[in-house]
């Protein structure tokens, strides 16, 4: 079985960039079969692709390989990297992209070193094809970390995401927004489960206060909001049949508020 | 040979729904390979949705398997379907989107019963993810209907798209705008036969009046608005290097008449 | 190894266009794997299509079928064509989207004449699917140029892109902006080494004044504007951490200026 190589990228689709990555990785493992988990992260936005790589990387198969780059630092001295995670196989810059997953999992990595596996010709721009690429089809043709550069204790992370809490409820906030405009919280359905159990409770969020959590967005009638613990297993809040962002006025960073009702 | 998946969804390409879908598939059947057909159908747009999957699904080779999933009832009592129509398999809710497909081929259907064959944790949210993915992935693996639920009968569909016509002409609709602004009606080009025949004819849009049907947008002088029978068979309005959409100010919905010229 | 076939089309992502022409390649040639380039070449405009083709093409590995379809002639009486460079297979109209690529390449061209490889029923508006797709397919199943029609000798091409030229500098032409806002220009490296040399210079674009070429946009201070050889050894102009197009108003054709310091 030839191994599955995922990309995601700040480099949209309207350009050439994915699909030279693609070409140079086929140029070395001719087999490669190639997954796109978003080449439309917002440019430079390392955090929203470092979400995205943590809610999607480790249901892949075990041995598939994840080439991530969002690299605002390219050609300048941020370290270029190697991760492995539960059988799965993690390249890009460490530049926090690898952030979230690397909170919640062991690790190991190398810098990226030997240039042996790189690209010979390269540019200070665009990394994505001169080595994160090459680096990532070598690893599929079975190229182990421990060939690639040596051994970096500690990637780049940012205590991001992490909500506070007490006996009196749960502060946290916004941390994505999707297409259709659900707000996505870093309020861990565990943590409501420990903090708030089956107490009465008010969500606040922008100008709307809700009193329960509901199971699903249509569970309640159309065009009003509902709180519900969504696929990532966090605090969601959307409108039914309509775009929660837009009708709440409600952006990334905002704040959630859960307090317990005495 | 691998079995073909196909993909339609109102998820978008920024998030990684999509990709999360594919790593489950991948993980129940490994060798599947992946067409996208559209992650951009617009949010919660079910007809546009049928109207992608009725233009597409049957040019796959027989086999495929298509997942289409536009959703915005998921977590409510709207029923999960398979259905098998000249030997391509669908998977989705049943909401309307097989409608227009629905309407115009033979079909087996089946409830999405049997919780085997779905994901074992369930959101209330992302059935995609929990429930379609598992289940196109089985059936790509070769689970027959019979073993994922018990029959249904009918499957929902709406009389959306079916044009007015007596012996003065045709009334009919907008049913869909591509990206290039082209104005796509529900008027076949043999009902255009039937009705009209040889007879000269006025076509109605907007504010625009046409006195004939050409044989391509190409056919008229650039800047110039031209009636023509479109790739999917139906009348279609484009203007030639220009966007109709936006020059005609016409939107979906529309109505188009025909009036034959005594 | 099956053969790889890539999509480069201003079709964009929401209709069934682009899967309609992988259906009707998979109906010819079951295991073509394929690689999407572009579907969001801006509608209509072959220049933009012509510069991805140009810098991703030859990077594929030898036997690449690569399908075109940038056409807003079609239906008209513009060429149908299949091209040959370097052991990389090229099918669309010949309308200048084959132009950068065959004005730095030596190529074999021959005329789409043999309908034998064509759709049996064929559209005035979507050759993709009718024509140019269904040759791909054959081409990725063995079939030769020669098979296909008779001989072209020359490929419709436009003299675009060719900076002036002499002992005091350089004018040339921003072809290109990608979606981080960097300007590329059509001056290559290589001319800036023969006419600069170790001169000093000053480099004018839009109302900034650069004058120096650094090694990278990370090279300088964040909201700076820099001036480097991009991935596509050319001259670049991008903001660090900016987006260029906005912060310095340049658009596609905005004249690139490089003076040489006495």
């Amino acid at each position: 079985m030839s191994r599955i190589i995922t990309l995601t990228t700040d480099f949209g689709l309207q350009d050439h960039y994915v699909s030279v990555m693609k070409a140079v990785m086929l140029d070395i493992a001719p087999d490669a079969r190639f997954i796109d988990v978003s080449h439309e992260i917002p440019p430079q936005d390392v955090m929203a692709g470092a979400w995205v790589v943590r809610n999607s990387a480790l249901l892949f198969p075990p041995g598939t390989v994840h080439l991530v780059v969002v690299d605002p630092g390219v050609g300048t001295d941020r370290t270029p990297v190697a991760i492995q995670i539960e059988d799965r196989l993690f390249v890009g810059p460490d530049n926090g992209i690898f952030s979230l997953i690397g909170e919640d999992y062991e690790y190991k990595a190398v810098k990226l070193e030997n240039e042996k596996f790189w690209r010979k010709k390269r540019s200070n721009t665009f990394h994505g094809r001169d080595i994160f690429a090459p680096v990532a089809a070598h690893i599929a043709n079975g190229t182990s970390l421990e060939e690639l550069g040596s051994p970096l204790e500690k990637i780049v992370t940012y205590h991001w995401a992490i909500p506070i809490s007490d006996k009196d409820g749960i502060q946290g906030w916004i941390v994505h927004i999707d297409r259709f405009g659900n707000l996505i919280s870093n309020i861990p359905s565990s943590l409501i489960e420990e903090t708030i159990g089956d107490s009465r409770l008010k969500i606040y969020v922008g100008n709307t206060i809700l009193d329960e959590i509901v199971t699903t967005f249509g569970a309640v009638p159309d065009g009003e909001p509902a709180a519900y613990i969504g696929s990532s297993d966090k605090l969601e809040i959307a409108i039914n049949k309509g775009n929660a962002r837009q009708m709440l006025g409600v952006e990334k960073g905002a704040q959630v508020s859960i307090v317990v009702q005495k």
